[in-house]
């Protein structure tokens, strides 16, 4: 019986279209990395498992894809572990490849396997899939591309003004107007849960602030107490919940709330040092934002933390983000080496690009022409018109067989392809050739040379 | 202990260098693609396995990638087949989705799932990698791309013609020249076995023949005998041995040979119409040369088979092949399309290009521009100008540390950056930056203006 065929849940299959508009995005996103000096490497899809694995938590090991050894492999499973058919004990057994989680993680195995040939700061890019077994949802796939630039080796804070311009520049350049890029600082919310007495409480404390937008300041107020943070702390967060006018007058609130907290302060020169710079050079279409209940729940940031939304007209969740970390590639043995970095989230950029309507309409490159096939001397006599227009970089082609003239109209139509060009007899004799609009329905009887020229 | 980096055998990490060329081959073979009315698909990276297994014949089976299922996967094998511990029989138990083994199968699964969307002829491309878990070896790995373009749901030999003028076009474009594109036809095959009497032993036959270039004649002969063809048969094919003369004059000499099989005169026709017609429309750079013993081990073939070999002075296996194939989505239960399409081995062609040293030199998108960091208040006049440069489309960065000059010129240096910019207090008062030559050493004045109109 023949197979009814599908995909894994979680995958998709992408459409000429759909190709075309992500390559679209991919392009635009590339051409700015490499205006900002970021060069490109790539990893392999599959790595060591102990690369991957312990490098992202818990859940994070449990959502990797692992790939089962070939041959007889469960040999070499002992008979006690066979025994006592224990699933996660008997994974490293079987299975020593995995498939990348993020680039993050394979980039720092990069630079460290790599550090005597790399010319350190490094900046690169990457742009390749990352697969992960989480349950697929709306907008959440179980393969996905991300889009990541990083510098590796220096902590000059230039280079988070770069960032901010870089993603400006990214989405100017797709016409994606209004984006707001957050920017928050590990430091500062360190240093607030140090002036509350919540130290030992970051993380708990950061997820509760986290969640400010969603939920609310009595319902994130309730969390924080109920993770064992004191109530004369939580007062000292009041003027957080009401922070409010422009990115310098919030810096300075800010300030005086950090007044005893050393990390605090230095937060918040870093954030100043970033934000006069921008006010200096200006963004094109964005605008710089601070947001400190900003955390991403990602705990290896260290300095500056990342996220943009979408225009408030879309909505959305974020759309980028990224940030400092002071000791990525020390998993792999190299310490001291500060990095930060962005991404870019495909997926998402798409869908707000499609909602707004955003697409060049020249983004799917189109065969411009369809040479209606009327038999082998029609044929031959269309592909060497054909041949031509291909060397001036014409998109053209022939319809293969010989049917039926309202079948190759059609085919046409279908495709949207938007002039054919019909040779008989008398366009053999004149050595000229009949190109009609598909649209409009106008033919016109042409040299080759014109229909060169009028394509080019 | 910190783990030391390393990545599985058979894969590659890719430098900014690799990756530029890369996508220098990748970008040339995809504006040929499109030129020629090929629309780009995607599909994902892994598969349900039973669109996979059972598709490349049992050494496939086993050289396909096998994933993991998540979660307790040993609890849904039944204990009878647990006790026997059989690796073989349990992967389908503990592993539903396969990495792609290549890009045939999962089109041939799309064009089924999608056929009431796709307007046939369909003509597609698809460049992806695929995994294979083969042994190792010198230009053979375990993730590599390929480079696909086929054409499904028409018998019309324009396309041969169209895929042959496609190779020319592609490794012209390459500047690749003198590459030979071989031709065969399955039909030739079936119709010499059926007159020497061995069309039940078509795979031996065709396998052995396929060896003549390495082992000659003599051994060739030699494997026949042993598959059990007879020596009345093997003598009928001294001609091919000898096969020789302009593709025209071959084709008579096989004329001879096949005058009594029905299925050999029409392969013959075949070859006749896509030589006639190349002729006709000439190639720019490529050789359209007959190869009768051309089988490229594959049994899907049923009617043109192509290879591309590297000009001559390269060692080198095929750069190139594929040919038609009058079944592929049978498997998936649609019946009677016919295909046929090409293939681009990218690693073999970076390999050639590298040695015939023919990548361009502007392959790699460097920085034009480095602009020393001598302070905040030079770094940021800098990085003003950087920003306009950057709007211009010229690749500029600042080093993002007040280093020591020497180690800013260092790593322009180490990069191969061209230039650099000096920023100073009399640069900033005059609005002007000094440009610097990093191989002859030349120093310039000028203002931002003349700056962006020499890199522009």
């Amino acid at each position: 019986m023949a197979q009814k065929p599908s995909i894994p849940k979680g995958t998709r299959d992408f459409t000429p279209e759909q190709v075309a508009k992500r390559n679209y995005i991919f392009n635009t996103i590339q051409s700015q990395f490499e205006l900002y000096g970021f060069q490109p490497i790539e990893t392999p899809s599959f790595e060591n498992s102990d690369t991957l694995m312990g490098k992202y938590g818990e859940e994070g090991d449990r959502l990797i894809f692992k790939i089962l050894n070939s041959g007889d492999y469960l040999n070499k499973v002992d008979d006690t572990l066979y025994a006592s058919k224990d699933s996660n004990a008997t994974t490293p057994k079987i299975s020593e490849k995995a498939l990348r989680y993020d680039l993050t993680v394979p980039f720092a195995r990069y630079v460290v396997q790599h550090q005597n040939e790399i010319e350190f700061p490094f900046k690169r890019y990457q742009m390749q899939p990352v697969w992960r077994a989480d349950r697929p949802q709306k907008g959440r796939f179980r393969e996905f591309y991300q889009c990541d630039a990083d510098v590796v080796g220096s902590t000059s804070l230039w280079q988070e003004v770069e960032f901010v311009q870089l993603y400006d520049a990214v989405f100017s350049a797709l016409k994606l107007e209004g984006v707001t890029i957050k920017i928050n600082n590990r430091k500062i919310l360190s240093g607030i849960a140090e002036v509350i007495g919540a130290s030992d409480k970051l993380i708990d404390f950061t997820v509760a602030l986290d969640k400010l937008d969603k939920i609310g300041e009595e319902k994130v107020k309730e969390e924080m107490l109920g993770k064992g943070i004191s109530m004369e702390g939580i007062e000292k967060l009041q003027p957080l919940f009401t922070l409010s006018g422009s990115f310098s007058s919030q810096v300075e609130q800010l300030k005086s709330i950090l007044s005893t907290s050393e990390e605090g302060k230095k937060g918040i020169e870093e954030l100043e040092f970033i934000d006069k710079a921008i006010t200096q050079l200006g963004l094109q279409t964005a605008t710089l934002q601070l947001d400190v209940t900003l955390a991403r729940g990602l705990n290896y940031y260290t300095g500056a933390i990342f996220e943009v939304s979408a225009p408030e007209t879309v909505q959305m969740g974020s759309i980028g983000g990224g940030g400092r970390y002071d000791d990525l590639t020390g998993i792999f043995g190299m310490k001291d080496v500060s990095g930060v970095g962005i991404s870019f989230g495909l997926d998402r950029i798409y869908l707000v690009l499609e909602e707004l309507n955003l697409f060049p309409e020249t983004v799917s490159k189109n065969v411009d022409l369809l040479f209606i096939n009327f038999g082998e001397t029609e044929a031959l006599f269309s592909l060497k018109a054909i041949k031509q227009l291909r060397l001036n970089h014409i998109n053209a082609e022939l319809y293969p067989d010989t049917a039926k003239m309202k079948k190759q109209m059609n085919h046409a139509n279908k495709r949207n392809i938007p002039f054919v060009v019909l040779v008989g007899d008398e366009e053999m004799e004149t050595d000229s050739y009949t190109l009609k609009n598909m649209i409009s329905g106008e033919q016109d009887k042409v040299s080759l040379e014109v229909l060169i020229s009028k394509f080019k």
